[in-house]
C-alpha cells in the first residue's frame, strides 16, 4: 500500500526556536527507507486551535501522519486529546486499559514514562510519539518501524562507503557513471574530511537489497582502491584504532598546530589504550627542543612549518616513545602567522616507522580559514597516512625515504 | 504592528531527511527578539502543487511569510516563481531592474549568488531567503532584521551568564524567585559541563532593554560570585586563555583519561601559544613513570586513577615544563576499567603552582557513562580549577596543599 506521510512535531520550545526539531529529520530518513513518500513536515505550538487547524489538513491530504511531542501529563501535552477531538472520538472511550478493544495500540515507552500510540481511523494511520529524542527513536524503530513495514512491503537498505583524502570533484570524475544510476543510487555527502558515498538499494527484502547494493559497492572499491577507509565504519579513528590493534603495533604522536586533537581524536576511541603510546604537545620552538630534540638551527634556518622541523619531530619522538609508529604534525592553523609563502592551512605530517620517515605537505584552505577545520583535517590527514601505511603496500612503503 | 508570522522552508533534502531544517530555529529565535510570534513552520519538497497549497494556507492566516531555500538558478529552485504565480503576479513584471518600482525589494547576498527578496502584498510581508546557513544567516541580520524591527516598535535583548561547577537543582535553588519574573525574564539552558542563564528583557528601545538586563545580571552575579565564568562568553577555553594572557601566565598540561582533549581545548583558542607551554599524553603506567616520573610504587599502591598519581603527575609535569599552572588529569573515561570502588566517571584533577598541588575527585557520571561526555568534562573541570586558581583569592590559594 503507497503511504503518504506527514511529520506534526508539537511543541512551543519548536516554534520558538529553543530546541531544533531533528526529529522531522530522524523520522524523515526512516520513512524513506520504508518507501515512504514524505511530503510534508509541520511544526505547531501547544495551541489547541491550530493544532486541530494542522490536523484537520493533514487528513485530507497524507494517509500517514507521525506526531511527535505533546504526550506528557501536563496542561502543556494535548497532542493526544486534540487529535481525539478532531476524530470525533470521546477520551473515555479509548482510556488506557480499554486500548486494544478500541483499536488504538499502547506503544511503550523505554526510555521514560509517556506511552506512545497508534491507530487507524478512515484509512488513516496515525502515530503518536513523545518529543525527547531518546525516547521517540527507540520506539520507532522498535514498535513503529516493523508495523509500517509489514504495510509497504518494500525495504529500502543503504550501506556508506568513507573515502578520504580525495576531493568531491575529484570524486564524481572517477566514479562517473556509478553515481547515474536508479537502483541501486549513490549519492556523496560531504562531511569534515571525509566524504561518504551512500548506496541504496530498494527491493521487497532485505536480502535481495543487500545483494544490489554489494555489487555496486565493489565496484566502486574496484575504482578508489585504498581511498575506501571503510563500509559502514564509525569513524577513521576508530579504523585506525582497529587496524593497529589488529596488528599489535603501537603509536605515538607529537603536534604543533594540532595542540593535542590528533591523541585526542584517537584516543576517543575505546580501547584506545592498547595502541595509544604517548602524545606531546610541543607548541613553541622551546618545547620542540626540549621533548623532541628538534635542533635550533633547524628551527631558525626552515622555521617551525616546515619538512626539516616535521622529520626531526617525528624521529625525536620515536627516540623517546616506544611506539612503532611516531607522527608529527606542524602547520599554521590561523588566523594569524600566515605568510604568501606558507599561507594558513599549510600543514607538514612526517611519519617515522623503523628508523625512516615519510613526510606530506598539505594546503588545507577554504573560503573562511577556519582554525578549527584545519586542526579537523590535520588530524584526519595524520590518522590517514598511519592508516596508509599500515596497509602494508609497496606503494606506500616506498615513501619512506627521509 | 502586530506580526504574526509563520516559516516555509523550502526544499526536498529538508523532507528526505537529508539536512536538519535548522534555518526555522534560527528564524524564530531572531523574530522572537523582534516580539513577533511565530505560530508554524512548514517544510515541503520542490514540488510546485504542495507549494502554492503551503503558500495560500499561510496567506489566509499569517501576515509575515517567511520562506528558505529553492532561490537558486536551478530548475528545482521554484520559490519565487511560486509564489507570484499564487500572487498573481506575472513573472516579467518582477524582472530584477525593475524591483524597486513594483514594490520588490532585492536582497544582496553577501555569501553567495542568489539574491533574497521582501515583498509587501495584500496586508502580507513575504521574505524570501536563500537556503544555505551562510548566506541566509547575513543576509536575514542585515537587511530584513532592521526592516522588521522598524515594522514592530519593539525590541527584546538578551545576555547570557555563563555558569560551570554547580549542577541545575543546586542552581535553581540558589536563583530562587529571581527565575520567576516577567521582564526581564531568566532561563537556563543546560549544555555539557555549563549552565547558561539567559536573560531576556523587551523594551521600546534597546537601551532600555539593556538596562533591565544589566539589573537583573548583576542581581545573579552577586548570588553565584565565582560561580560565573563570563557574560556572552565565547567559551571557557577562551575565557582561560584570555585570563592567562593578561596575568602572563603559562600553562602545561598532563592527561591520562582526557588523552590531549584538556591541550585540545585550550589550543582552540587562537593566540593559545602565548600561554600554553607543553602537552602530555601519558596513558600508560610506563609512560607516566618515563615522562612524569610518576613512581612505579604509588602506581602499583594506588592505581593510576588515584589523587597521589594526579599529584605526582602534576609535580613531575612542573620539573619538565617551564608553566606557572601544570595541570594533570587521570581517571576512568569508560567503558571498561571501572569497579564498585572507581566506578567509571572517577577523575582526579591535580593543578601545581609554585611548587604545590591542590587536587580534587570529581565523579562524572550521568544516566549513560558515555566516554567523550565524561572526557569532555574532566577537561572543562580542570580549565575551570585553573581559572579559579586565577582569580586570586585566599578561599582557592589555601586549596593548595599538597
Amino acid at each position: 500500500m503507497m503511504l503518504n506521510a506527514e511529520i506534526i512535531s508539537v511543541g512551543t520550545e519548536i516554534i520558538l526556536g529553543n530546541i531544533v526539531n531533528t526529529h522531522a529529520r530522524f523520522l524523515s530518513q526512516e520513512l524513506a527507507v520504508l518507501g515512504i513518500n514524505v511530503y510534508y513536515h509541520i511544526s505547531v505550538g501547544d495551541n489547541n486551535k491550530r493544532l486541530i487547524e494542522v490536523v484537520n489538513q493533514a487528513m485530507s491530504r497524507s494517509n500517514l501522519i507521525v506526531f511527535t511531542g505533546g504526550l506528557g501529563p501536563t496542561a502543556d501535552d494535548m497532542t493526544r486529546q486534540t487529535l481525539y477531538q478532531a476524530l470525533g472520538i470521546c477520551s473515555q472511550e479509548l482510556g488506557d486499559a480499554a486500548s486494544d478493544a478500541q483499536g488504538v495500540q499502547l506503544l511503550q515507552n523505554d526510555y521514560g514514562t509517556a506511552p506512545g500510540y497508534l491507530l487507524q481511523r478512515d484509512q488513516i494511520t496515525f502515530v503518536l510519539l513523545p518529543g525527547p529524542p531518546r525516547e521517540l527513536e527507540p520506539m520507532f524503530l522498535q514498535y513503529v518501524k516493523p508495523y509500517l513495514q509489514a504495510r509497504t512491503k518494500q525495504t529500502i537498505c543503504s550501506k556508506i562507503v568513507h573515502v578520504v583524502g580525495i576531493g568531491e570533484p575529484e570524486l564524481e570524475n572517477k566514479l562517473g557513471d556509478m553515481l547515474e544510476t536508479d537502483n541501486p543510487t549513490a549519492a556523496l555527502y560531504v562531511k569534515t574530511g571525509e566524504i561518504q558515498i551512500r548506496v541504496t538499494a530498494k527491493a521487497s527484502d532485505a536480502s535481495k537489497a543487500e545483494r544490489l547494493i554489494d555489487q555496486k559497492v565493489s565496484q566502486i572499491a574496484a575504482c578508489l582502491g585504498d581511498e575506501i577507509y571503510g563500509i559502514d565504519a564509525v569513524s577513521l579513528p576508530h579504523t585506525l584504532v582497529q587496524k593497529l590493534t589488529e596488528q599489535a603495533k603501537k603509536i605515538a604522536v607529537a603536534e604543533s598546530c594540532t595542540g593535542g586533537l590528533l591523541a585526542a581524536r584517537i584516543t576517543s576511541v575505546a580501547g584506545a589504550s592498547n595502541v595509544f603510546d604517548m602524545g606531546l604537545v610541543t607548541y613553541s620552538n622551546e618545547v620542540k627542543h626540549k621533548l623532541l630534540d628538534v635542533q635550533q638551527q633547524t628551527l631558525e634556518q626552515f622555521g617551525a612549518v616546515s619538512e626539516q622541523v616535521a622529520v626531526q619531530m617525528a624521529k625525536g619522538l620515536a627516540k623517546q616513545s616506544g611506539a612503532d609508529y611516531n607522527i608529527a604534525v606542524t602547520g599554521i592553523a590561523g588566523p594569524g602567522g600566515g605568510t604568501a609563502y606558507k599561507p594558513v592551512g599549510t600543514v607538514y605530517i612526517a611519519l617515522e616507522h623503523d628508523g625512516k620517515v615519510w613526510c606530506e605537505k598539505y594546503t588545507l584552505a577554504r573560503r573562511q580559514k577556519e582554525r578549527e577545520y584545519i586542526r579537523e583535517l590535520a588530524a584526519l590527514y595524520a590518522m590517514n597516512m598511519v592508516r596508509l601505511a599500515l596497509a602494508g603496500q609497496p606503494k606506500y612503503a616506498d615513501k619512506f625515504v627521509l
